[in-house]
């Protein structure tokens, strides 16, 4: 199995309910470092698994809805704490979508699976990853 | 599949037996830096795969035992060749009977695979990956 | 010159005035990873520049006042821009108080010299330095 | 199932061949940092899952034959787009071969999974995995 | 001091003439990631240093002029060993002349101090630094 | 000013004496990542600031002393605390020592600073930087 991983970052603000978060209750923020892992089986006759350049372009697209944005404030996100585990996978939902609709080329229609990884801080860190297509 | 990684380190001293090793076989030491990874196939209701604030508790418990120490001196590793790979092993298997215990709460309990990486160096480190419950 | 550095970080909330700052004028936040670095022409009678315990404790004491907080909304920060390089300079002044008042020993108040400095994303990173005492 | 990474890094020149490769079609170079990864379900009586002496030894050796090279000029990679994807794909056939053929000793032989992963730069980095012996 | 640091890389191809550079004497090539740390002892009225997106944007056009290039080929550089240290230099001296002419506004006419720090690998890096203005 | 940094690990065994210490007291070890950085007002004719393959030589020669050793047995660190912030003080003295003897050629001659630091954890590393020559 291939893996190309593709790297961007976010600065968010956001706050979580439930007492369980302590003083992360309060409105606060962080730097999301994204890492994008898209997998497939083979490599095309370029021996590319996918574009990087598209790739990094349409991961820049959706982080360009949560960059320099107060969470608790986007309606696509009305609901829901958004952990580093949540947001994960919203972005991964949002990156496998783009696969299947072709936006990223036919080497985006080939992925088979998925891994988004957001680092919070040096010591801590989140992912979600599944099959794709 | 979600995961979650918590990090903590160890600075341990210890020597190896066998021809093998090397100049190793000679007492020395490591830091080991400790990536704890949990994974689960769903988040709570509160959008978290486990309490990080329990994680890095429970973590931080395990790695007292050893930390600060000779490891060629504990009863619990002895007869062992303490390598990297076998300490990430033994942490492993502390960390997944934890999340079984309860101790780690209701998140705890739903984790279904564990990883624990340790870095020996900038240049090689090891891991024990597994499930759990 | 020795130096010691501590490292520690923090995920705030703030938003910024003035038309320079594009979208960062919305409200966002960041973490920011934070190294504390101490530095005096010699070590004491122990080979120790500073306690590694007491700078931890009072770096972490320090940052306590602005962690998981919306920066906008502190009296003490009230009609700054709390950028990155700004933000390090803040913490420098509280650090360096705390080595002439002595509450970090007799390694602190033999500081000679600090810098600390401020990582608020992979790829762009802040600092202050200047001399103590 | 264990895991034992160790490092290295070579640097490279080359050129692709194809529209989609932008400035990229002209002659320019890389350092690939190299990680590989060997897998196995146990470790022998060292607890060891490979003599990580002979696995550095071996590895260096696969990279001396690009280290330091034009790729477009080796005959091994002739009609190849060398793709940071590829040349990952490349050096785990050698790495396999080598852990079949027993040159990393028994350790080698026991080995059932490896990874190669190259970094290209601090944001983009490729793989290829799979099952050996 | 304050200082405000910036990273972007680059991929080059190019050899070296003499005796001392052994295999490197062959063409090979190098991702370079770059570090430029701009130095002041004060900041605007925004508590900026410098503009981070004019820095950024500036950064970007002067590595464009060797990025995905062969150093070898180009006039700028003819008669030099391209080293890393060179290259540091290089660099330091047109961005140096950039906060100069203006070009990344009064911040950049205000910065005396810059250093340009180019990792070549994960074990070597090099840098130049000198006053500006 | 230009400089050159290479990097090489030790992993050594130690105890400290002094209540100050706390758990520290106990034998245990540490991997000390090292970081050489070499300084010079300019390069050679060959654009070399020092030569890296002879560096690296000496600074791994240097480390052989130490490395894979308890500290607590050495001869030449007797009655020493070998805290962090001590041994990089030891290795800068050897190491600037290495660059007057000419062990290191012309460039290492015309060294003008050097400063050796050592990370002993992710969160803490110390340094000793002086001139040499």
């Amino acid at each position: 199995m291939f893996s190309l991983t593709v790297c961007d970052h976010i600065m968010i603000a956001h706050s979580f309910h439930g007492a369980e978060f302590g003083p992360a209750q309060r409105l606060h923020g962080a730097t999301f470092a994204v890492e994008a892992e898209f997998r497939a089986p083979r490599l095309d006759h370029h021996n590319l698994l996918i574009d990087i350049g598209l790739a990094k372009t349409e991961l820049r697209r959706i982080l360009d809805a949560v960059d320099y944005r107060n969470l608790d404030d986007l309606p696509i996100l009305a609901g829901q704490n958004t952990t580093t585990e949540y947001m994960a996978f919203h972005i991964f939902g949002q990156l496998a979508a783009a696969c299947r609709t072709g936006v990223m080329g036919a080497g985006g229609k080939a992925v088979t699976g998925l891994k988004v990884l957001l680092r919070e801080s040096p010591l801590a860190w989140a992912a979600y990853e599944g099959a794709v297509g």
